[in-house]
């Protein structure tokens, strides 16, 4: 028998958020869940509609209206796992109010991909430092697993990571459906920078693909983007990992080479002559990407990790430099 | 200064065969090319009218008439370095009448992606063994590269192998053109089998995208397709290499992910329903991997290496088991 009770919290209203919400009802353990979400009108029109108007419109949504909420307090108050799916950029916003106190005695389960902006620490970090959850409760779902392909019930794979793996485990428990599959991990150091690395290598990847490179060289790409990512996280936190299991190469490769990627569309956009502000407005859906290569260019200046592939996307975004002449830059460093 | 004279045949008129004469001849080193291809019509096409009518047709061939020929023996004695470039299916046939005397003192370069049939050995081995050619005078060309993308000089990464590296740095200056970068390699067994696996690896891929699973799955499959490549090739060939370079995991992801992929094309036809036959014929091209699964099947046999999606792909076209079979069982043994 399971030791917690399940009550589960999911935090964030988007396509990602959506897709935890239809797997974790999907699931046969029985557990009851909430779900908050800032946009009153979405979260209405849930409750009424048994769909989000916004994102993944086609799924069911198989839980009560009562737990549907827009004030986060009460939510998070009810739960035992609180699973965060907002984006990066936006998670202090949405935490304003909640104090340590009432995460105490609470699991934290990171569905976040990216790195918490001024702060430059990923979500576990963030949550440990800041509001002082013990590491043993933390726990990070990584992919590769776009939200679109949970709504058709294609089949996809989970991670599931935490130093506590017994917790990892049971907590995949609850995610595993006909569709899902999940795998266990203590690495979340790993999975976390994985994660936010693969949405920037997805706008290189992107880049390239705009300014006429072709699949060849996207492979080139790729493959020198995953030594990148190796070495960087092998810095970070060096402990022993295959870093072509799915969670990093798969999760990788679903992003960089998928047309679902938004990633890897705000980077074609780029690469095609866009300005960074005209393609975000044109696109309508944060590129989570654009902010992690920020917070990972300031992180690597404490560990000096040679990443040529962070670096010219870096340069590209916030430093306007032409897109053209970044990757053939970048063409004589790759192998 | 070079030590070898540069005269160099390439054997073979399909599209890697003609994506190779024409960087050959782009590259700036003077040198002369032979070029060699059984179908006559073609030859005497090329012969009149500077191109190959079927295969990159758009590509200018600058190399004299006088140089294209049916007789692959002259061919041959012209040239210092002939590369093979014929499918492994049909390289004995083309080679029928040819001697060990005749390739002596010569330099092989196989840019052949197969395995011999019958023989169940690389190309690398088949011409050391049958033809007595040391394996210092044996060069390899791998991608990731589609002969497609040559054609429109899409920058493109090629490595070159050889236990002879000093051989192979100077046959890697001969295709460097503003659109290809070459690296250097000494590992003929890795890049061979990497070349070859791949090949499967992209029907298995087609054939689950043939059967319905979407992205996510597929970045699972190719993410433990590289590993089940580095147990292969740590077994046949055990010496240190990274199995994230271009030659290997680069080589995979182009023909895995690439609409230009004949294997992947093939795959999909069969997940979709096709019999191997009939998807040979509306294909009208050979899938190498077809082949090159029942030669790895065979060549697996002494060395017991678990393989699953390798034997997956052989269940299908070889034992006519169900796709969709095949891929539940698999998906079972993926993480």
């Amino acid at each position: 028998m399971l030791k917690h009770s399940k009550k589960i919290a999911v935090a964030g209203g988007g396509s990602w958020a959506t897709a935890n919400i239809k797997m974790l009802a999907d699931n046969i353990i029985e557990k009851e869940i909430f779900w908050w979400m800032r946009n009153g009108d979405a979260a209405e029109y849930i409750r009424n509609y048994g769909h989000n108007p916004n994102y993944l419109s086609s799924v069911e949504i198989k839980i009560p209206a009562q737990n549907i909420s827009t004030d986060l307090k009460t939510t998070i108050k009810a739960a035992d796992f609180v699973l965060l799916n907002v984006p990066a950029a936006f998670l202090k916003e949405a935490l304003q109010g909640v104090e340590p106190a009432d995460l105490e005695g609470k699991y934290i389960v990171s569905a976040i991909k990216g790195i918490v902006p001024d702060e430059n620490k990923i979500i576990a970090e963030f949550m440990h430092d800041t509001f002082r959850v013990p590491l043993q409760n933390i726990l990070v779902i990584s992919g590769p697993c776009h939200a679109e392909e949970v709504a058709l019930e294609k089949l996809s794979y989970l991670t599931i990571a935490s130093q506590n793996v017994e917790l990892a485990t049971e907590f995949a428990g609850m995610l595993n459906t006909r569709y899902i599959k999940t795998v266990v991990s203590d690495d979340i150091y790993g999975t976390e920078y994985g994660a936010v690395l693969k949405n920037v290598y997805a706008i290189a990847s992107g880049i390239c693909h705009g300014v006429g490179y072709g699949d060849n060289f996207q492979s080139v790409l790729i493959s020198n983007a995953i030594r990148e990512l190796e070495r960087f996280v092998a810095v970070v936190h060096p402990i022993d990992r295959d870093i072509k299991e799915s969670a990093y190469l798969g999760d990788l490769l679903v992003t960089a080479y998928s047309q679902f990627s938004r990633n890897r569309t705000f980077g074609n956009m780029i690469g095609k002559g866009y300005t960074v502000k005209s393609a975000q407005l044109e696109m309508n859906m944060i590129a989570e990407g654009y902010y992690a290569v920020n917070c990972l260019h300031q992180v690597n200046k404490q560990y000096q990790v040679e990443m040529p592939i962070c670096e010219a996307v870096y340069a590209i975004l916030y430093k306007k430099s032409s897109p053209v002449f970044e990757m053939q830059k970048l063409a004589e460093k790759l192998s």
